[in-house]
């Protein structure tokens, strides 16, 4: 329990009117979009600056007080979901692009900064933050960088791993520890960038993350391909990436999900279609119209029934906005929406379609597929009333079918969405008994009381 | 002192014929490329199996002997200097590339595999494995990944770290800890692969890593541009950059090399030139010639007196032979070379090689001065004779010169080189005192005994 006088030292720090105990203010924090039971915490509290934010850091962990620090609550593994009677530390007042430097090509921001706002403001100086989480709407830069988020463009572009040079973060006794530099190349002291990356807020507290940017790419062509069997357009995306082609980006999306898609957002995909490719290919003009020929042949060749290239960019991005609404759609549907996120090597998406298929049917249950088929990163759905004992027990079976597939085609738990809660009880069987040991070690000695963010990624 | 027990029980598990003691062996052993004093350990053991690794490393951990895993020994901050009366562990007897996947586009390698071996390998299937050390001849993929390596190519393809997609390693017990994927997206656990690139053998001992492979550019295109004033070479650096041109490779060699280059590999570069830049675009052929052309016509624009485009990729090939052997045509010159690492935002480029000309004048030195311009990674290179005390202190003061230089422009003490044990004592100047707390917590919480290569990054 936090006592009155540490709210009042919060308070303090922070700031009365940043201090928030009311309950309907808690249980706004209590939940994020995985599926879980929602823990109501003690007290959310929203530092304003990074010297308050410090503060909070160091009196929760002198007054060892578990605190979880929740960007948008977008996450889908459990890793925004505070502890009972915990601190919740909100970003949204560390909302800052401290920089954008074009010459260098880096952005340095707080982690509160929504992802779609620092990439329409670098592109407004044309150049290009391409990590683009389907939440990059609402979801923030310190969220994404705790979770590694991936996103439509990971074929082509990479994760947000892939950009942060840097980062300045608190430890858990509100110090300042800097790491990276702004420089494209940095091998000074050890990469705690990398560890920090897709922690999850367990490790340290983010103050200020320096981001790389990249040159706008030239042109773009993006298409939409039909398919009336579902086999085809996974063999099509195995065939794109063996002749090595690497569009931007590369989805698809099964008749489950376009049915939904086209029910919430009317973008006219055609809700007969066993399947749909969207393909996007960007770069030197030349290149993009080669590329976009040769992913038309292959689409034809493997019995794309028809091919829609968008006509500007105004079709263009509705397609797009359609593909970023799936999982809103698919979440009108039924009471409970499972994202999954289990990954395979690209070669694999045929097999894990085909398997996806298997395990609904063994299972008896509902599963809409749709993702990152570029990337072998796929998003089976499933979608389920959580308060259907019997139903659950079987969708929990089902996942747990789901990741054995995946690891058996040498795969991951997790391409994008993190451990979290959620997976973190699977760990040990993609990696190793010693792997959890090792990773306990690290959290341990830079978290000696489990205070930041504990349970998350390697269980308590 | 490792006891003669111990001897034979490292004998009984690494093979009689793989344990070294004589001198001549340990000396060997006792320096790499930096320069600092040599250090000799007490035995050379080399593994032939990942089973026999993880025991010797068991064996130096229930006996709390010092190990350093070494494998071509190139390293240029003492990283793989070990300790006196340690093991030297040479990875030169686990040599296979495991798997080379052309579908999935990743290989698996064993730590000792010589990377321009793993390139040739990779290369003959089409593919591409980009980071390219100026080593890469003799340099392990081990070593590499344990420093972190960067290279000619790191301005459009990055460095080691982008391409490390999974590590296997043994931890102090000799346990296996699995880290990262096969798969192209991945955020299962921590990103212990992250921690563990760049370590510098102070975490863990590599057993296997999987490495992200990229298809091959379609179409390279290489120039020579001779300047008769370095300030117009370092400008037309940030001019290509500021036009947002990334080239494959963009190197920037001063007269004091170019004399020593041409002397040592009579490729015909004209010794006459105040500097040079060595360009290469690659990609998709009609951009490489768009883009080869904006870079002679800014060459050009910046006052370059003549522009070479080779003509045949044995020319091409001749200029990165001649360049890669800058270090070793130097170190032919003077009896000490110390081949400095300090790294820049790259728009600072001008401004940098400006200092190493006052530097040099300023402590009475001699400082060549090339390299990876592109990247804001150049390497001031110091010509002198350690034995002569006077110039030697002066070449000290000058290399802290140089680190405050770098640091007072956004910069970092390494680009690519690592901080080994040369600046482990220049860590906290770039980062923080909680930064080297931190970094130490881990350490002591992986390795409590220190014998994982001890007193590199952090210090003791």
């Amino acid at each position: 329990m936090i006592s009155q006088a540490l709210l009042k030292e919060f308070k303090e720090k922070a700031g009365q009117e940043n201090v928030f105990t009311e309950k309907a203010d808690l249980v706004t924090y209590s939940y994020d979009a995985a599926v879980l039971e929602p823990v109501l915490p003690g007290v959310a509290i929203r530092p304003a600056s990074g010297e308050a934010l410090s503060q909070i850091v160091r009196l929760c962990n002198e007054n060892k007080i578990p605190l979880t620090v929740r960007g948008a609550g977008t996450n889908l593994s459990g890793g925004t979901i505070p502890l009972r009677d915990g601190v919740v530390v909100l970003t949204n007042a560390l909302t800052k692009i401290l920089e954008i430097n074009e010459a260098d090509m880096y952005a340095v921001v707080q982690p509160g900064v929504v992802t779609a706002k620092l990439a329409a403001a670098v592109a407004a100086k044309g150049l290009f933050y391409p990590p683009d989480p389907g939440s990059q709407a609402v979801s923030t830069l310190g969220g994404n960088v705790a979770e590694n988020a991936g996103g439509l463009r990971g074929l082509k572009y990479g994760v947000t791993r892939d950009y942060v040079m840097g980062i300045q973060f608190f430890d858990v006794n509100g110090e300042i520890v800097k790491t990276g530099s702004r420089t494209v190349k940095c091998a000074t002291g050890y990469n705690l960038t990398g560890l920090l990356v897709g922690s999850e807020g367990t490790l340290g507290v983010f103050n200020e993350i320096t981001l790389k940017l990249i040159p706008l790419p030239a042109h773009q062509k993006a298409m939409v391909a039909v398919f009336d069997n579902i086999d085809k357009a996974s063999e099509t995306v195995a065939a794109i990436i063996a002749h090595r082609i690497v569009p931007a980006t590369l989805e698809f999306m099964d008749n489950f999900t376009i049915r939904a898609v086209e029910d919430y957002s009317h973008v006219g995909l055609p809700t007969d279609a066993a399947a749909l490719l969207l393909i996007e290919v960007d770069g030197y003009p030349a290149q993009v119209e080669e590329d976009a020929e040769k992913v038309e042949l292959l689409c034809r060749q493997k019995g794309a029934t028809s091919i829609r290239v968008a006509e500007d960019a105004a079709e263009r991005d509705s397609v797009w906005t359609a593909r970023r609404s799936a999982l809103s759609a698919l979440a009108k549907l039924k009471p409970t929406v499972v994202l999954e996120d289990a990954t395979v090597p690209r070669s694999r998406i045929p097999d894990m379609v085909r398997a996806m298929q298997d395990i609904a049917k063994e299972y008896n249950i509902s599963i809409g597929t749709f993702g990152h088929a570029g990337d072998g990163n796929l998003h089976p759905t499933i979608l389920t009333d959580r308060r259907d004992k019997a139903e659950w027990a079987r969708v929990e079976a089902a996942i747990a079918a789901i990741f054995d597939k995946a690891l058996s085609m040498g795969g991951t738990l997790s391409g994008e969405h993190g451990t979290g809660l959620a997976k973190s009880c699977f760990l040990e069987k993609e990696t190793s008994a010693a792997t959890i040991i090792y990773s306990r070690k690290i959290k341990t000695a830079l978290d000696p009381n489990y205070i930041l963010n504990p349970g998350k990624i390697i269980g308590r």
